[in-house]
């Protein structure tokens, strides 16, 4: 079926209930990084296949925003389809509301879908439209997309104290201690990670990030888990149930939030709730009863995401034991480019052989996400992943960047390297050594309890800005263990954010030089928060691969940069044998 | 007259109108760093000389809120006088809402000088004190104290476009550029500094400020002056008249307020305009009239102080010539501590001899903040200031910190050295080292396009906590051209500040280490942003005094570092000849 005829489908629908226009977002329910085939209603009318986006439909037009990232992959994608493209932070775009209101009558009115948009994203939208009505209406999808895959619920498994380092119930506790005042709360929790981190579960059901489809509800008195029954084992269930876990099925959420009891104070885990379940959770609420509508402030450290960032020693222990897997595996990948480049290999090819050579190991369970392998001018773009078809051939010159990670039953591993593959002029030499002396710097950081990550970005970018190289994302972001590669709530990046460093984040070290048309390189190993003497922190490397010296120009490392690099290269070697 | 007879007097008036209790904090109505005499009513009450406090009186009892910087001093300076001291962010001490509401019964009456309230303030106090009332008062202390000084105004200079640079007519023009919109407006401006800077004038009716009491009001046509206008010589008075600036009496400030037109936006330029000004600007407007009740957004660089902040190639050319002639003035003090240690000098000696010897300059005007001269211990205390009395005899051991600045008539100074004046234990050289590591790498700092403050405080920072030392103040401060040595918007410091750093921008770069009951070391220079290649930046220093190398640790620097403070050393030398 041709998109134009799918979008006359929804335009149908919407006419049928007098609605002129329908905004939908590249969301689930749950907000995650990646979201199951059955929630990609954006891609399936429009084609495109990015991971961010907004389509708008009105009875005549259609028009995608996104983001500078896919500009060029949205024109590639939308031709043909009749959908204008509308590039965001580029001036004389209009945004959403501005376009919809140049096209609509006063009073028309502009669907949302109760379960594709976050309450308070909706409510941004509903100012913003005025005085266009907005609507929340039920998924219209369903009567429209006849082979619209179904939601998967596949096994869930149970993590015990031995890979998690903590009981369910000792989580409820911490968590109960936290948020406990004057009056009984309710604390909805959303976020996929979230669910699976409190409940020590792990599941199949999202690509790349090991989670279940599921919903929690923490009270004083327990924790109750909404998830299909049915998919836990008989020892997972009589785990959770033993630790005084109250099962539910995933699709009673609603009910249950609806039910709540009306003087108990709402807390939402993170700002992320959907529309549809923020209403149902305010439903019944004693118009008296105190009301948080959101999470306790992060930087208090009173949140389910600061607790789950900061691990414990089981879980260091796991990432230990990750990332000596996931050198071995990726050690042969790079000998095996190494031998093969110039042969025919393209760097599709290495993106498999990574997954072959990790799947060595028992307890790889998948990619942690899709490896971002990139040969010469590719790796000047930072989010650059290569196609199954047609992706560049590797030839011995120049560099070639991997950056990878996997999903071990103990840890999540996440590395990059860039592999100097033939004759270098010197300024790849000196970017090379830049970016890595900017990862050394940041490795080798000292610095004060409670500061913030921000402060330390200027350590690993600074090297890389004196060579007159830039990159313009983040340095540094938390990593779940066993959960999402990306994880909040720290990061280092120039950006403000004003939660504090603490002793056992587990985050990513990764400065870059991008050149356009040219190169790019990244150096990336994965750290976590120590303390030092005092009140003084500092960093442990978790990654034991090498890193490739021969491209260094030792005269821009000073004396301890370099013991530090060679230290690190000889226990990486001695860790690997 | 005894404080509790003062304190007695004022609850009399108090009492008269009906009025339970008054809080007086230690500002004047342009809410500066310095005050005139004529405002220090928190002083003649209590006795505290400290530039920061909250008095509060009742009928029966006064209490004082200071921080922790005046713990010591307020607890001497309060004895016997009945005030009870009230130590801010310790546990326990209740807000001074707080304390009046467990004082007072709900509806007395709690008076506010309409004067020394920033309107923001007064609003917050108003809320926090329900259900007390609030009352805005006309300053009472005319009438109780018989010997109060009355306000001096000083004669006014004009500087012209040789040291300012920039016309009066021209800051005009850019401001309008910044501030026009659809509808007419008036930017009311009330810090001293900002009046002088837009009109170029300068006075002495602040003690370390060369500030003329005044105000202005700019509109789209022309800059209203507020200030005595027999104080303008009649060269500076036909200069601003000349310029299209209309000149009233200091006083009529407030009817003029009043008199602004019903339609036009008001804007305060600082977030500080008295309650009582801000009342009467708001006296007359039109019940829907846009509003904007401060400052544009000083991000956008919209602002007078973001002008300000960012120097001409003349003011620059100014404060080289400052740094010159301080540096000589320094140097020759310097000399004379080392030959004269021991010879029973003290700390309060030198800050003299520092006046003496830039009072040869005939372009000095006076010192731009109090000297601090710390022998051994005293130096641990950040802002130590010795007395006139008993200050410390200096010894020929360990280390003296001396941090002072001058005003001349093109520029503004502020110096920290850090002088050995005998042995040193490795610790103390180690220290010496890390802090002017510190101050060497923020020195050479490269950074991109935008970059706030905060993303540059580490480059200071680290290499003192590295060595397992901290300083708990910011790394940087703007500093005015023959205007406060103390000036935002930007800064560089731990917390955030939003304000990109700009090219022209004069700035303070004073890493320290301060080892309680020890030894104190601070390294200060002061520097300016540059451009350097394409969207980087970095920094040129201004000042020219050499840095004493004797105690440096060489193993601690790198080559690149070396190189720097040789080249500094060597470059002061050649200019100082």
């Amino acid at each position: 079926m041709e998109r134009k005829e799918r979008l006359d489908l929804l335009r149908k629908v919407l006419v049928g209930d007098d609605i002129s226009a329908m905004i939908i977002p590249s969301t689930d329910p749950h907000f995650g990084e990646y979201i199951p085939d059955h929630y990609k209603v954006l891609e399936w009318l429009s084609g495109f296949t990015g991971e961010a986006a907004t389509l708008v439909v009105t009875q005549k037009e259609a028009a995608l925003w996104v983001d500078s990232r896919f500009f060029i992959q949205a024109a590639a994608q939308l031709e043909g389809s009749g959908i204008e493209m509308m590039k965001l932070k580029v001036e004389g775009t209009p945004s959403v509301a501005d376009w919809l209101k140049a096209r609509l009558d006063a009073d028309d009115i502009v669907a949302m879908d109760e379960d594709l948009f976050p309450y308070s994203e909706y409510m941004e939208m509903t100012d913003s439209l005025a005085p266009l009505s907005p609507a929340l209406i039920e998924d219209p999808f369903d009567k429209i997309w006849k082979d619209r895959p179904a939601l998967q619920f596949n096994p869930v498994r149970y993590v015990d104290g031995t890979v998690s380092g903590e009981s369910v119930s000792s989580k409820h506790s911490r968590l109960v201690e936290r948020l406990k005042g004057p009056v009984p709360f309710a604390y909805v929790v959303t976020a996929l990670d979230e669910v699976a981190w409190l409940c020590n579960i792990r599941g199949t059901d999202i690509e790349y990030n090991p989670l279940a489809l599921s919903y929690a509800v923490v009270t004083e008195e327990c924790i109750t888990l909404f998830l299909r029954q049915e998919m836990l084992s008989r020892e997972a269930m009589s785990s959770l149930l033993g630790q005084g876990v109250v099962l539910r099925d995933y699709e009673e959420f609603g009910r249950f939030l609806k039910a709540l009891p009306k003087t108990c104070v709402r807390i939402f885990s993170s700002g992320k709730i959907t529309a549809r379940y923020f209403f149902a959770a305010m439903d019944n609420i004693h118009q008296h009863a105190p009301f948080r509508p959101y999470e306790p402030d992060p930087v208090a450290g009173g949140t389910l995401a600061s607790m789950k960032a900061v691990k414990n020693s089981v879980e260091l222990e796991g990432f230990r034991r990750a990332f000596v897997e996931d050198a071995k595996a990726m050690a042969k990948v790079i000998d095996w480019v190494r031998a093969n480049a110039g042969s025919g290999i393209t760097e599709h090819d290495v993106a498999m052989k990574l997954i072959e050579c990790r799947s060595e190991c028992p307890d790889y369970l998948g990619e942690s996400f899709p490896a971002i392998v990139a040969f010469g001018a590719n790796a000047a773009l930072p989010h650059y992943m290569p196609p199954a078809q047609g992706s560049a051939v590797i030839r011995p010159e120049g560099f070639l960047l991997i950056d990878t990670g996997g999903q071990y039953t103990y840890g999540t591993t996440d590395t990059t390297r860039t592999i100097p593959l033939g004759p270098l002029t010197q300024r790849q030499k000196d970017d090379y050594t830049a970016v890595l002396k900017g990862m050394i710097d940041l490795s080798m950081a000292v610095f004060y309890k409670g500061m913030r990550g921000c402060l330390l970005d200027i350590l690993a970018r600074g090297p890389v800005m004196k060579a007159g190289r830039m990159y313009l994302h983040g340095t540094s972001h938390g990593i779940g263990h066993n959960l999402c590669v990306h994880e909040g709530p720290q990061s280092i990046r120039m950006e403000e954010n004003r939660v504090p460093l603490q002793e056992g984040m587990v985050m990513s070290n990764e400065p870059a030089a991008y050149i356009e048309g040219e190169y790019g390189i990244r150096h990336e190993n994965v750290i976590t928060v120590v303390r030092r003497d005092g009140e003084f922190y500092g960093f442990e490397t978790l990654t034991v691969l090498p890193i490739d010296l021969s491209p260094v120009n030792y005269d821009m490392l000073d004396s301890q940069e370099r013991k530090w690099i060679e230290e690190f290269n000889s226990r990486c070697r001695t860790i690997l044998g």
